[in-house]
Formats: structure tokens, C-alpha cells, sequence
């Protein structure tokens, strides 16, 4: 039997490492700009803790783990693996309610679900969600959407939008048009409108069975579903406070900086545990779909402790905005962090060219040294250009008696002798 | 049922991760500078694949998840939880064969063991590993030593040593002593010689039932444990390889700059798969023991390719590292990053202090704005240095009308009216 990874996972291999590491430092650097702290919460929680949070298809998925030590009962299984971050952060603000609020926290962890494995989807990813607990104001829900935009363009997007709507004016929507029992027929299908137009979703709304009046006068209401004042005129009302909130958002999203943000009376979000607004960030290009999302979901994060716990958050589609970025070459081709390799040219060099290397170290550059038998350089510079490596350093007899080194570019083949100052700045490019 | 977290598992809240952060950053950055690329392996694994790698003690500290999806059996358990970053390793250079090596890997994850929780020790804990595989050089075995007290250094401890030591060495020592029959019970009570002294020692090998000539052997052996030439010359020609291979090493270490480090003959690790030489980190004050150890390993890393793959490493006492390191007050006082609350003064001013946290923001200051209602600032500096934030920046409609704003220390209470730029220079400190 060949040795084998478990099935619908993957190893992350340095090359990939480099520019995952790479990428969450830049969204960690955002959120602790915004005020935004750290959490992580244990792999494991309690059988108990997770099951029926996820509906039944979610139950499904969870992984659980055999009961272990003393006690421990054969074949029964008393711990699960977490399965997003919003049931431990929900864990966490009951079991610490003396935290003061409001309580902005980070999470950039892996979650596992049992999922059918396909190209591209895989049974553990990382999820990175920033929320904000305990607060009610439209500021929170402000501060979500800059940070959204904030991060997108951290990482070199330029053509994002985020797209923003409210739970409540999607019922208020789906009442004036006379279906609030149809209401998760109706939003699933206008949700598509971007992708099927207004033909496909009007199919998509027969197919379903929505009445043929009902279309028209949703038609009517979403005449035009990128202007909040068209659609709230349309509904009346019910969607004034809604719209007001929205209104509110906006403005005070835009004094924060957040950039391309666009009311889409369309955009429904299939998770129906939201409250108020509810956002998207969507790439123009490369039909790549949703990159981030959030929204309000004031019912969830006290579920524990029997509080009505207000929270807002956003969630960054970590592993997605990896492999766009990838494909869109924006990661650069480096793939070590490593600038140089120090080569040994001789046995009797060798304690110099180590010598070198820790300098080189002191200084702060990134060095690797050979490890193989002294001499034979042709082998170590490949090595280094195979591995990625963009410089080697050669400490022969001519150059140590000279008090300088060679420097080789392993790209273009170039080399030359400077001294050890201009040697570091060199590799620190 | 109170809600809890998983039995012996906790959550690492702001401050913990504030320094967790800091901490594992650093060794980071120590890893990278030697050129150690990073890996990430999945949690889970295949059960066969750690089942039987660790001992039988080992096997029953597993944790095991059931399996799952389509044709996934009731109670039959599939997949288990990464027990230590080492068996991982070895898979991953199983199933990548064509890896050029050396393949030089750090590791920075948690790894999960059913033990009996207690004070301090967790069923979820972080190991921090750095391997070299591929390489039989000393020069590989000098690096990790380097590395190792390089790390030390990078966070700031200065009362380390380093002791070394060569399992070849050890085999030769017992032998010479008549005892090989016996080699793991001397070894057991020769390592705790640092602890309980001489006497101790010898009362430990009495009690293990080890002939009291052979007792008088070692300690004939042992004169000068923590010198190389004295015990290599004592014990004779079968010492000779091993002690070869310790000289080379240390003066190859010492060349790349490794420091405190010392021929320890009584230095014994207790785990059996070391083929060469090993060592461990202790700390002269406050008994807390090895914070980092290795070693040279060249049976373990072939176990799944079926072939011998030298492979040598260290693995930093993470966990260990943290807690003496906040006993010790190395991590400051800092519970997080952020700098500054921006007050909200009244309702019409919010638009102008979100705009000036945006504009720090950009200039790459960490901070938080308000999110309750404006006013009351007396609130608003209350929950910042609650949080540990250092300043308060309040924008009222004299400093608006100035084109100033004032900066208060929370620590100190001390205000003063200054201009964005002064403002920006203050809070990057």
C-alpha cells in the first residue's frame, strides 16, 4: 500500500508555504490595524459544543474523535473537530463573559469537514474571520466593510466591489412582492441575477413556482437594484428601516476609507443566520465569485449563554484569494525567502565560509550554507538556482586573501568580487 | 452542563496570543535565516500511518476520528490526530521523493496527545521543529547546534548551555563499563547525575541492580564527564569514531557562531531512534529544565520509503519557552499592538475621527476607533486602558477648528494638543 496523505487533505510544501505565509501576514497586519486581536481556539471542542449548530447536512460533516484515557468507552466518540470559527468564538464569549466588550478578535485557523473531496476543495482549510461582539451601532458594521477593502487592497486587488444589502430589506422585498412563504425560493434565484440575468432568473423563479404576478411585481420593485432610494421608494415603508441602516453604513464606512462599495438589492447570502446587513466582496475578473463575506448576526454569538449577543464580522476566503493570487501572478515567482547560498569551495575554507555565513546571519540576511562535500561548485550553484535561491557567494583563496568575495547571480550567470559590506547589501536587495 | 472547553485543551485569548505571536515570530525568523523552508502538514492522518511509531504507550495516547462520508463504517476509526511533526516528516518525504535534498524544514504546529491533562501540560500543545534531511555531514549536525543557540539568543536568554553528547559515545561507555546488557538503565541514572549528584547517581544504579564494580567502572569512566579528551581517552578505541565526530562538530559549530556549548558524557535523552550525536538546551536559573533538544536520527526518516535517510534536528520547547519567558518578564508588559483608541467626541464630529483613524491607519499605526455612542470620554479612555492601550487621541470641535488633536497617555494622564504628523510620530513610538 503506498504511503498516502489522508484523503481530501495536502501537505503545504515550502514553495506554497512561502506565499501563504506570506499573504496572511498581510491580512494579520490589517486586522491589527484596525484594533483587532488574536484568538485561537483548540482543534477539539466537545461532541456536544458543535453537533446541531450546522443543520442536519452540517452534523454530517463533523469529524469526531474517539473517547480517550481513563474511562474512556469503546467506539464512543466525545470530541469533534471544529468545523468553523463562529460556534468557538460563541464557546468563548460564555465561558469568559467578564471580557470586555466590545470584544474584536481575529481567527486564521484550519477547520475540517467531511466533505466529498474534489479538485480544489479539500476536507481541512483555513478559515480567517474577523468579528466584533457586543456592539450594536451601525460603526461596527462600518469598520466590517473598510476592513474588507482594506485587506483586499493589502493584498493588491484592485478590482473588487463589495456588494451590500440587509436582511431586512430582502424581507421587506419579498413581502411587498406578496411572497414572504417563498421568501428562500425568491432570494435564491434573484441572487443569481449577476450570473443568469434577468431572463435566467425569471426561468429560475417559474421553475420554482412562483407565480407569474409575483415575478412582475418583483421585476417592478428591483427596477433598478443598484439604487437604494429606487428600491426603498418601490417597497415603502417596511424597508425604511433598513434602507436608513444601510444608508448609515455606508456613509460611515466611506469617512473609514472603505473603497468600492455598491448597494445590489440582489444579494442575498445563503446563511440564514443574519440579521442585518450582509455583505460580498466579488472580483470583476477571472469569475472567481466571492473572495469575503459577512455581515450582522445578532442571535448566534449568544447561544450559550442565553444572551442576546449583538456581532458583526467579515470572512476572508483565505484559500480562494491564495489561488487567484496565484493565477494572477501576484506573489511574485520567489519561492524561499532564502537570498544566498554560501558556498564551501574548499576543506580548508570551510571554517571561513561558515564564519562568513554567520555574519551575513548577524546582519540579517537570509543564508543558507552547503551542506556537501567542500569543492565541485558547479553542483552547489545549481542546487541553489533549483531550489530557488537567488544568489551564491564563493569565498576561494583569492578572494580571502583579498579580503572580499565573489558574488554570482544564479540567474543571469553574472559574477563579481566586492567586499563584505557592499556583499550585504547586495543580498538584501 | 456549564459550557466548557475540550478536557485538557484551552483557549489562547488576546494577551496569550499577543506574546505567542511575538514569540513564535522571532523563531521564525531565526529558522529563515539559516535557510530552513517552512512545512505545513494536515491533522489528521491516515491511522496506519501513526499507529505503531511511538511505542505501545503511544499508540494508546492517539487520538482517533471515525470514519466518515459514503461507506464510512459505524465506530470504525480511519484517521487519527498528528501525534509529533516528526512521523509527519517522514511521510511527506516518503511521498516526495523527488524533493531535492538536503530538504531543510521548519515546523511550527500543534500536535495533540491523550495524556492525563495536568497544571501546564495540554492534550493540544505546539511543537517547533527544524530538520535537516539528507545530509550525513557534521556540518548539518553543527548547524542545528548554531541554530539552536541562535534562537535562544533571539529571544533574549543569555544563561543557556548547550550539552552535547553522541549516542556512539554512550554504547562505548557502557560497553567499556561491562554493562551493555544494562545500557538503558545506566543511561536513565547517569542523565539525572546534574539533579541528585554523584551519590544520587550511584544509589539509583545500586537500586537498578547494577553490579557495584561495573558501578566503579563508569565512575572511573566519568572523572571528567564534561571533558571530551578525558572520556574518550578513558573509554579507548571504541570511543574514537564517536569522539571524532563531537570534535568536528563543535569546532564547525563554533565557526557559524554557536555558542555556550559543552561535552556533557552524562547527557543521555531518553528517546532510543538518536544514531549520533545528541543535545539538549537547559537553563541555569529557575529549574525549568531543557527548552529545546535534537539530535541526529538517520533510521526514522526512511520508515515509510524503505530506505536509510540520514535526517538531524532540533526541536524548540515552545510551550516551556512561553511560560518561563513570561515568568521572567521577557515579554514586556504589552497585551496587544494596538496604540491608540480614537475617541468619538460628539455625533458631528464621528465623520472626522474615523477619517483621522483612516489616515493613521495608512500611515501604519495600529488603532481602534470607538464603537458605542459619542461622548462620555471618560467611557472611552476607561475601556483603552482596560485593554492595555497605551493612548487616547480625542478630536473635539476646538482641536478640529486648530487642525490639532489631543493625545492623552492613559498611563500617565498627561494631554496635549499636537498636529497629525507629531501625532503619528508619538504613536508609532
Amino acid at each position: 500500500m503506498p504511503v498516502q496523505a489522508a484523503r481530501g487533505t495536502r501537505d503545504l510544501l515550502p514553495a506554497q508555504m512561502h506565499r501563504r505565509l506570506t499573504v496572511i501576514g498581510r491580512i494579520r497586519e490589517v486586522f491589527a490595524r484596525y484594533g483587532f486581536e488574536p484568538l485561537e481556539t483548540p482543534a477539539m471542542e466537545r461532541i456536544e459544543t458543535l453537533m446541531g449548530k450546522y443543520g442536519e447536512e452540517g452534523d454530517q460533516l463533523i469529524f469526531r474523535i474517539l473517547e480517550r484515557g481513563e474511562g474512556g468507552r469503546e467506539g464512543k466518540a466525545d470530541l469533534a473537530l471544529r468545523y468553523d470559527l463562529t460556534v468557538p468564538l460563541a464557546r468563548v464569549m460564555a465561558m469568559n463573559q467578564s471580557l470586555p466588550l466590545p470584544f474584536k478578535r481575529y481567527q486564521v485557523q484550519p477547520v475540517w469537514r467531511a466533505d466529498r473531496p474534489q479538485r480544489g476543495r479539500f476536507r481541512e482549510f483555513y478559515q480567517c474571520d474577523a468579528d466584533i461582539v457586543g456592539v450594536r451601532s451601525r460603526l461596527a458594521d462600518a469598520e466590517c466593510l473598510a476592513l474588507a477593502t482594506d485587506a483586499l487592497e493589502a493584498l493588491g486587488f484592485r478590482d473588487y466591489t463589495l456588494h451590500l444589502n440587509h436582511r431586512g430589506l430582502l424581507a421587506a422585498l419579498v413581502s411587498a412582492a406578496g411572497v414572504s412563504d417563498r421568501e428562500g425560493d425568491v432570494l435564491t434565484a434573484i441572487d443569481k441575477l449577476d450570473k443568469i440575468g434577468r431572463d435566467g432568473v425569471t426561468e429560475d423563479l417559474r421553475r420554482r413556482g412562483v407565480p407569474e404576478p409575483a415575478i412582475e411585481r418583483l421585476w417592478g420593485l428591483l427596477a433598478a437594484p443598484d439604487s437604494l432610494d429606487a428600491v426603498a421608494t418601490a417597497i415603502g415603508a417596511e424597508a425604511r428601516v433598513a434602507a436608513d441602516e444601510l444608508r448609515q453604513t455606508m456613509d460611515l464606512a466611506g469617512a473609514l476609507g472603505a473603497r468600492q462599495v455598491r448597494f445590489d438589492a440582489t444579494l442575498a447570502r445563503g446563511l440564514s443566520y443574519y440579521t442585518g446587513p450582509v455583505y460580498e466582496v466579488k472580483l470583476a475578473e477571472g469569475g472567481v465569485g466571492t473572495v469575503a463575506a459577512g455581515g450582522r448576526y445578532d442571535g448566534l454569538v449568544g447561544m450559550f449563554s442565553g444572551k442576546e449577543v449583538p456581532a458583526v464580522g467579515v470572512s476572508l476566503g483565505l484559500e480562494r484569494l491564495l489561488v487567484v493570487m496565484e493565477e494572477r501572478g501576484m506573489l511574485g515567482s520567489a519561492t524561499t525567502r532564502t537570498r544566498g547560498l554560501v558556498t564551501l569551495f574548499s576543506p580548508e575554507l570551510v571554517p571561513a565560509s561558515l564564519g562568513l555565513a554567520a555574519r551575513l546571519r548577524a546582519a540579517g540576511v537570509d543564508v543558507e550554507t552547503w551542506l556537501g562535500e567542500p569543492g565541485a561548485l558547479g553542483k552547489q550553484f545549481k542546487y541553489a538556482a533549483n531550489k530557488g535561491i537567488p544568489f551564491a557567494v564563493v569565498l576561494g583563496p583569492e578572494e580571502a586573501a583579498a579580503g572580499r568575495v565573489a558574488l554570482k547571480d544564479l540567474a543571469t550567470g553574472h559574477q563579481e568580487a566586492i567586499d563584505e559590506a557592499a556583499l550585504v547589501a547586495r543580498l538584501r536587495g
